[in-house]
């Protein structure tokens, strides 16, 4: 039998993230390396078996593997920089856009190391518990994947997207874009109701378990974007969509605005008037495209 | 033992959705009378059984449970004026604002006539088959709901909401909102994906899981609004949403307009303007009250 020893790593940023992260690792087994801006938030998690190091050349001096969660790609620029990268592993967890994220790994490659890019899909309590379903968007350097995954599984289940470093920060974003929708029309929702005081509570089961129905929209209209077929399967088409006027109508009864919803109403109109009536929402797709 | 026989209706308005209703209660036994606009659809159900009255007077004579399922309220109060509703039970099904579905309730009333109002959640193939879900949402005279709950289960399960005949419609519409929110969500996540060629359909799964997880935002949101307290169990607030900027910018760069969803971010910024960047998501309902 073989043993292996749990590979030694290097973070930098001991924010929310980088401080949940730090005690999975920890309490795995991993010799751990440590960098914050602020010292204070290293010391505390010496006392947890890290090493603090005095400066980020420091830190990444100690490992190969080097694990960057900091605020924002400006920092991580600021806290890179003049540190001596030739032969390390650098897996950026920072939230970055996929040009920020493509660039860095180009940046990186020149200084002599494998990149890796992730993206969170967790907020720090989910960190470490497998149960929430939390995990971690990578793309990139395939070899540098392959080579330390167990250890990025350490804090939550991996994902690989692909050699793009930019996909893993494009599925980020593109989650997120999908959360903050849904949660804009939660928003409007809840308005509507609390201009009737309605306790939100009662109608939360049945918004909750409406949505998780309607999901069915995501595959069913990627089906109908990837082969081109936007009228296939089609239930209620767009020129059906009557109830989008009495939802209108409805918030301007109930003294609720609708700002969040009136541009997805305006689209569905727009392709319409288009001529695409006989559509669902693949075609909404195509008109969000400024290029 | 007493066996009791099918309820006799009579249903108004066989598009799309009252033809799929009438094939259920045709199934299940009740003989039913129907009228339609346009004779010849009311004449392909005759041979299922349905008997087709020539006037909305006459279709109304023949039962006393009357379902309504046109295409709005205008077309309602156009088919049911000048008809004699004295005695009758009539069950609205027709999409209507919560102002229109107490208007036409109290219309009713006057006219001697019960009233329920109904918003179905549900297309015409899920009609009938309650494996899919389907329900009715119900508000407006409880004696009404009582006596025909059973005849009312046959098309999809029924929730009777109470005695305001409005609150039937304003669930429904919000219900709606939340899912248009979450398909503008999905809309612009595509658009995002396919800027880089990405088949949509690799990308769905992961979508449709995430936005289930993140559902459980309706319930906690809830919680946070009815008992006042906006900072109860907050994880990521809004002033740490710092995603919610490279979410514009990866918009910017993929060439995909931020229509859907820069009215969220917007709102987002304007509550960590207001002094309240330790909330998240509750605060941003009562923003959009407009009176
Ligand atoms: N928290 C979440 O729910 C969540 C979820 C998914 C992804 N993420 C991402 O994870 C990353 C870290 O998030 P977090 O929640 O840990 O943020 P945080 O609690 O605000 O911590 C920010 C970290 O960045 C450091 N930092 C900021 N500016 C710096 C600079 N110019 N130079 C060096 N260090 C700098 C901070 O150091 P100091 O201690 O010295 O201020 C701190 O360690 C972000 O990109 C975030 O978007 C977070
Ligand atoms: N289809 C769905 O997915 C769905 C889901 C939930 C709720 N609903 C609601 O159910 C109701 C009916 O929908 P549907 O899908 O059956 O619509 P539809 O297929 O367009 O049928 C509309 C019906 O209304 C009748 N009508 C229209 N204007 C009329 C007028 N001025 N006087 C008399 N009759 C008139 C039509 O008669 P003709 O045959 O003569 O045109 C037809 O019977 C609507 O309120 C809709 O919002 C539908």
């Amino acid at each position: 039998m073989t043993t292996t020893n749990p590979t030694p790593l290097t973070l930098l940023g001991l924010g929310a993230m980088g401080t949940a992260l730090a005690h999975t690792w920890l309490t795995a087994g991993h010799p751990l390396t440590i960098w914050n801006r602020s010292p204070h938030r290293a010391q505390a998690l010496t006392t947890h078996g890290a090493t603090a190091a005095p400066t980020p050349a420091d830190a990444i001096a100690a490992n190969q593997l080097i694990v960057v969660c900091l605020l924002d790609d400006a920092s991580v620029e600021e806290t890179l920089t003049g540190t001596d990268l030739t032969g390390k592993d650098i897996v950026n967890l920072t939230t970055s856009t996929p040009d920020q994220a493509r660039t860095r790994a180009t940046w990186a490659e020149q200084h002599g190391a494998r990149y890796l890019d992730g993206g969170i899909m967790a907020v720090p309590p989910m960190i470490g518990n497998p149960d929430t379903g939390a995990y971690v968007l990578y793309s990139g350097n395939r070899p540098l994947y392959d080579t330390h995954w167990r250890t990025l599984a350490v804090p939550a289940s991996t994902t690989y997207l692909g050699e793009n470093p930019g996909h893993a920060a494009l599925y980020d974003v593109a989650l997120l874009s999908g959360m903050y929708g849904m949660i804009a029309g939660i928003t409007h929702a809840y308005a509507l109701l609390r201009a009737d005081h309605i306790p939100t509570q009662d109608f939360a089961p049945l918004l909750t378990s409406w949505l998780t129905a309607m999901t069915f929209t995501a595959p069913k209209t990627a089906h109908q974007l990837d082969t081109g077929d936007y009228t296939k399967d089609v239930v209620s088409n767009l020129a059906m969509q009557a109830g989008a006027d009495t939802l209108l109508r409805t918030a301007q009864d109930q003294g609720v605005s609708t700002e969040l919803l009136a541009p997805f109403v305006d689209l569905m109109k727009r392709r319409v008037a288009d001529g695409h009536g006989d559509e669902e929402f693949a075609g909404l797709v195509d008109l969000l495209r400024t290029t």
